[in-house]
């Protein structure tokens, strides 16, 4: 773990990640040595930087960073935390913070293939995804409700469970992103009041778009999901599992083009790229 | 700083109360040596653990911990965290977990005594406090909601904000639960969505409910605050404050019973008991 850029596994009691959440993180796969989609990564971290008020790493001293903690390994999952650091006046931020770099790697999880070829079997959630446009869409350390809906089952069949907010609406699973196929659209969640704007997310709407799908970002409803014709699931580790049963409903998994899937899957985790 | 025990002043990176804000917070007045209602503190403590499904301490332990911590200091401010330690696999909980206790000390703040007898100025904060029936009422560790609406003012004369929910309902202030006086009435907002159930407003529910006053928990919209004869604030550092003035709008301060104030203030920091 290099921790600032010193190695070492333990950091202050006093930080505010631990005493309130106060940072973001970031997960990243490494291939051949290298975090995937590194500037993308980069990006949404800034961006929840900004958002927070913390000061942004300088980015080549963190992706230096990663690479000495990558080290040898040639897959591997790369995880990334900043947090304000300590001081201040209770929730009052210091006037003048030092954040806090962890870097971490981690071995590879090696999903099964069979997830992504045949699909897996998901669960709505009971826990609730809450809304705050203030924190939305960017990935900060405020992780209970996710850990909570994570805790409603622990049969291994079933791979994902599916959070919805206090309206009713569907968000996003509790470590994936949501899409549905409606007839010859595909809609996903939008996400500006709740949820995190996954990586792949981001690389599968600008995709489909650039191939003509009409692809919308809109409120889904949970009798939308029954409706749709199929669900799919994303994130930077599992890149694209199709939902081939969801709360006991079957739906087919044959509908997204599998060379779309092979790309996603290179770009995503098949050759580490700092594109 | 006691960790688990031991004197220390870090903590595993891996903890997931850094991780994910997996865990639970107190925070206690201490006088003459002594943590102030202590039994409060701890009943609070423990029902968060049983909702975040997190084994809670021994509590003859945690009480000596804290003494141990508290040493010759006469009057300070005490802070428990409680995290559901290291480990599980991703947001997924271990099945063994081993929690981690941070017991720490640190100076009393001493507020002007001048809040608390002509009354403060507070403000409403745009950042919201999100719903959240799962985690309504303990006090667990995810608080950038806090942290956001704190970063909304510096103005030193401005002594808190209030926080609506995202359907406007008032909720409380971001260090304090809120009391309105409605006629003959005192209302409070209803915390079973969101919010924390304060010490120091269980025990005023409980005294103002003994005096024979009718007590409204309720939802409380915006315009009810400024329809409100008087406001106040507490918590178990401040007590009682009234609020002279939010937002531009002034209120009385003379419509609590000066001898319920003096009551709440000596059994919430007057002298410590382990009532």
């Amino acid at each position: 773990v290099l921790i600032n850029g010193e190695s070492g596994d333990t950091i202050s009691a006093f930080d505010r990640g631990l005493q309130y959440g106060d940072g973001l993180f970031e997960t990243l796969a490494v291939t051949a040595g290298r975090p995937c989609l590194w500037q993308r990564h980069w990006n949404r971290l800034q961006h929840g930087c900004e958002r927070l008020g913390i000061p942004a790493p300088d980015p080549h001293r963190l992706y230096q960073e990663a690479l000495r903690e990558i080290g040898e390994q040639d897959r591997a999952v790369l995880k990334i935390i900043l947090t304000r650091g300590a001081g201040g006046r209770g929730y009052a931020p210091p006037l003048d913070p030092q954040p806090l770099r962890i870097v971490t790697c981690s071995p590879w999880p090696d999903y099964p293939e069979k997830a992504a070829n045949e699909g897996i079997v998901a669960r709505i959630c009971a826990a609730r995804i809450p809304r705050d446009p203030t924190l939305a869409g960017i990935k900060h350390l405020n992780r209970l409700p996710q850990v909570m809906a994570r805790r409603e089952w622990d049969d291994p069949a079933v791979a994902e469970g599916l959070m919805l907010d206090s309206e009713d609406r569907v968000i996003e699973g509790t470590m994936t992103n949501l899409f549905l196929f409606k007839g010859a659209e595909i809609w996903t969640p939008d996400l500006s009041r709740s949820g995190v704007a996954g990586i792949v997310r981001g690389l599968l709407l600008e995709r489909l778009r650039e191939r003509g799908t009409v692809v919308r970002v809109t409120d889904i409803d949970q009798a939308e999901l029954w409706q749709a014709d199929g669900l799919f699931l994303s994130n930077s580790l599992i890149g694209i599992w199709p939902v081939r049963e969801l709360a006991g409903h079957r739906f087919r998994v044959d509908l997204l083009d599998p060379s779309l899937v092979q790309e996603i899957r290179e770009r995503a985790f098949g050759h580490g790229t700092s594109e």
